[in-house]
């Protein structure tokens, strides 16, 4: 008797409920769980920003904007990345979201069949995205120490192949991609005029000197990134994306037709955001890393995460999955790592969580490492 | 020398910079122009949903939601909906705006080569997103009464026949389709178990005393409706889509993967758009309707429209669009009926407007009716 269900487009059977969800929903039914499983931080947007956006709404910037964004927005925008990269032919133009920005990118480069190389583990969007809009995931796999070996790239390389998709500082990893890394890639990708997509969504919370871009390299990089986890603005829908014209004006179409614009309020904030020092949210988000790795590291495989705010930690004994079963048991939420891999051997910690709820966390790792 | 032009996918080339934005820079240009143009009502949003949306942004609702939606909105709408219709399967979610919920719907329903019927006129969108899809359009006139005949319905069914998109009250005619239409359609489209999509954004616009709905023939009708249009919130992206429990677990799904969820602080503020009446902008709209309608019907054809704030009339001589360049020549803007049809034979007006800009553009269609 289900109406409808013989309805539904063939290619919706490749989309899964993801399993953090199943993760989320297990939490949901537990009294004081120890939550290390949330993609966000775990503060509130800066009062600055909270306060442009209430301005905003209280002004009645509350219709549509154009397509592309607020011209205040997309002018700052343009200008900071025209001072940084000083290429000629590089737009800018606002997104819902950076998962707005991935979807777009998608629509507008992938045809059926065109292969995309993605980096295992790899954040979970990446494969369904790909699928959804007819294109085949080439999976590289960067175990154990989450690295990009260029020979494999090389490999991986076929006629069919449109898009490289990097990000880094990575989901679930946390690592950065060295400069070098980065340099090769980029020159690769080039080379072969293959378009290069970097997703940088974590920019701001990287702890090395400065993120190494694949855009300083190969000036035709597609660069995805926004203000959802920076400003912790995740539930506000404002990213963007700046590439080479072509490229942006055709997401400027498609986004016509799809998003239509960013929230006009939001973009308003994004607006006061850009001038909001964010040096100390991110000092405390490497204090917790360095909290959660030192009260571990004796004890897991771990390649030192330098960004983001994950770590991803070998399971020192089963899978990932059946040590994260053991983690929950012990009212700690963690994501196993077969959520981002086609491997199931590792499990993902967020350290955007209170200190005293990581060092809990810390507790609960320390007496389930032996089984 | 266009870098990145290559690479543009084939689905892109179906897509063009709408008429509609031509005309908006068209309208950039002029000093004072008579804006009749404009797809949004001229109020502001309503403050006590104003005041609501400030209040989750100082409260820290501004994370991600679930991908659903808020639960106290999702369930006061369903309640709503269940009050409205009774049926046992009939479930809901919050999008991104409606736009958001026809990018899902199609996504949802249509595989590559599955025909979609739309009347003509139709909404912009429509076309291109069902090829967006890979679906393929087919389009039934409803000149010059805007009328749905159900034989045209008949016959232009097929085996590939997977969708039935109907708008009323409609863009860019402002028809209300009636009972008999509506219920005789949802009849055809359940006896061919083909889906149904109502599209009716316009809900809260409606100036008859009842909008007919076809869910009330056909209990499998996926139905998309917003907040956008009705409370003035087009760019705070906030919609929602109900029908039958399978078709919007598949759109979840899909959500989660694109547009993630609507703005958090937003769909607060639609929990409490819920309960501000609307029936004085709703009067102010019929009265603004007649206004026009009375001011120009003795020069133009008119279809009378009952709902939205849009009339369509054709234009007394030429095509749409060189009578629309006359009336741009006077300051006035309207929009060519050919971005809507593949007629270039009306034109659209919307009186979601000042009434001494509706004077104004009265005084110059006047002028202008005879060449």
């Amino acid at each position: 008797m289900n109406a409808g269900a013989n309805w539904i487009a063939d290619r919706c059977s490749s989309f899964d409920s993801s399993g953090i969800r199943k993760v989320f929903e297990l939490a949901a039914k537990m009294k004081n769980p120890i939550n290390l499983s949330i993609g966000q931080p775990d503060f509130d947007v800066p009062e600055p920003v909270k306060k442009a956006c209430i301005d905003a709404i209280q002004q009645g910037k509350n219709a549509y904007s154009l397509t592309q964004g607020i011209a205040p927005l997309r002018e700052k925008l343009q200008q900071r990345v025209d001072k940084r990269f000083g290429h000629s032919d590089r737009s800018i133009f606002v997104t819902s979201g950076t998962s707005g920005g991935l979807v777009l990118t998608m629509l507008s480069l992938v045809n059926p069949g065109d292969e995309v190389i993605l980096f295992d583990p790899y954040f979970v969007m990446y494969p369904p995205l790909v699928k959804l809009v007819g294109g085949v995931p080439v999976i590289i796999d960067t175990y154990p120490d989450f690295r990009i070996d260029l020979k494999k790239v090389e490999a991986a390389i076929t006629p069919r192949t449109k898009l490289i998709v990097l990000n880094s500082p990575g989901n679930p990893t946390g690592v950065v991609a060295s400069e070098a890394e980065v340099k090769a890639l980029a020159q690769l990708a080039a080379e072969k005029q293959i378009a290069l997509v970097s997703d940088e969504i974590y920019s701001e919370f990287c702890y090395t000197p400065s993120l190494p871009t694949p855009a300083d390299y190969n000036p035709n990089t597609i660069v995805i990134d926004g203000f959802s986890k920076s400003h912790a603005m995740t539930g506000w829908r404002l990213g963007f994306v700046h590439g080479p014209s072509a490229v942006i004006q055709t997401m400027i179409k498609l986004q016509q037709y799809s998003f239509v614009c960013a929230p006009q309020p939001v973009q308003w904030a994004g607006l006061a955001a850009m001038d909001v020092d964010m040096t100390g949210y991110r000092e405390s988000y490497r204090a917790k890393r360095d909290r959660l790795i030192n009260g571990i590291k004796d004890l897991y495989e771990i390649a030192i995460p330098e960004g983001a705010f994950y770590v991803f930690p070998k399971a020192p004994w089963g899978t990932g999955s059946e040590f994260v079963q053991r983690a929950i048991e012990n009212e700690l939420l963690i994501i196993p790592g077969n959520i981002f891999s086609q491997h199931d051997s590792h499990f993902r910690i967020s350290y955007a969580a209170a200190d005293e709820t990581i060092d809990r966390g810390i507790e609960v790792l320390r007496r389930i490492a032996k089984k």
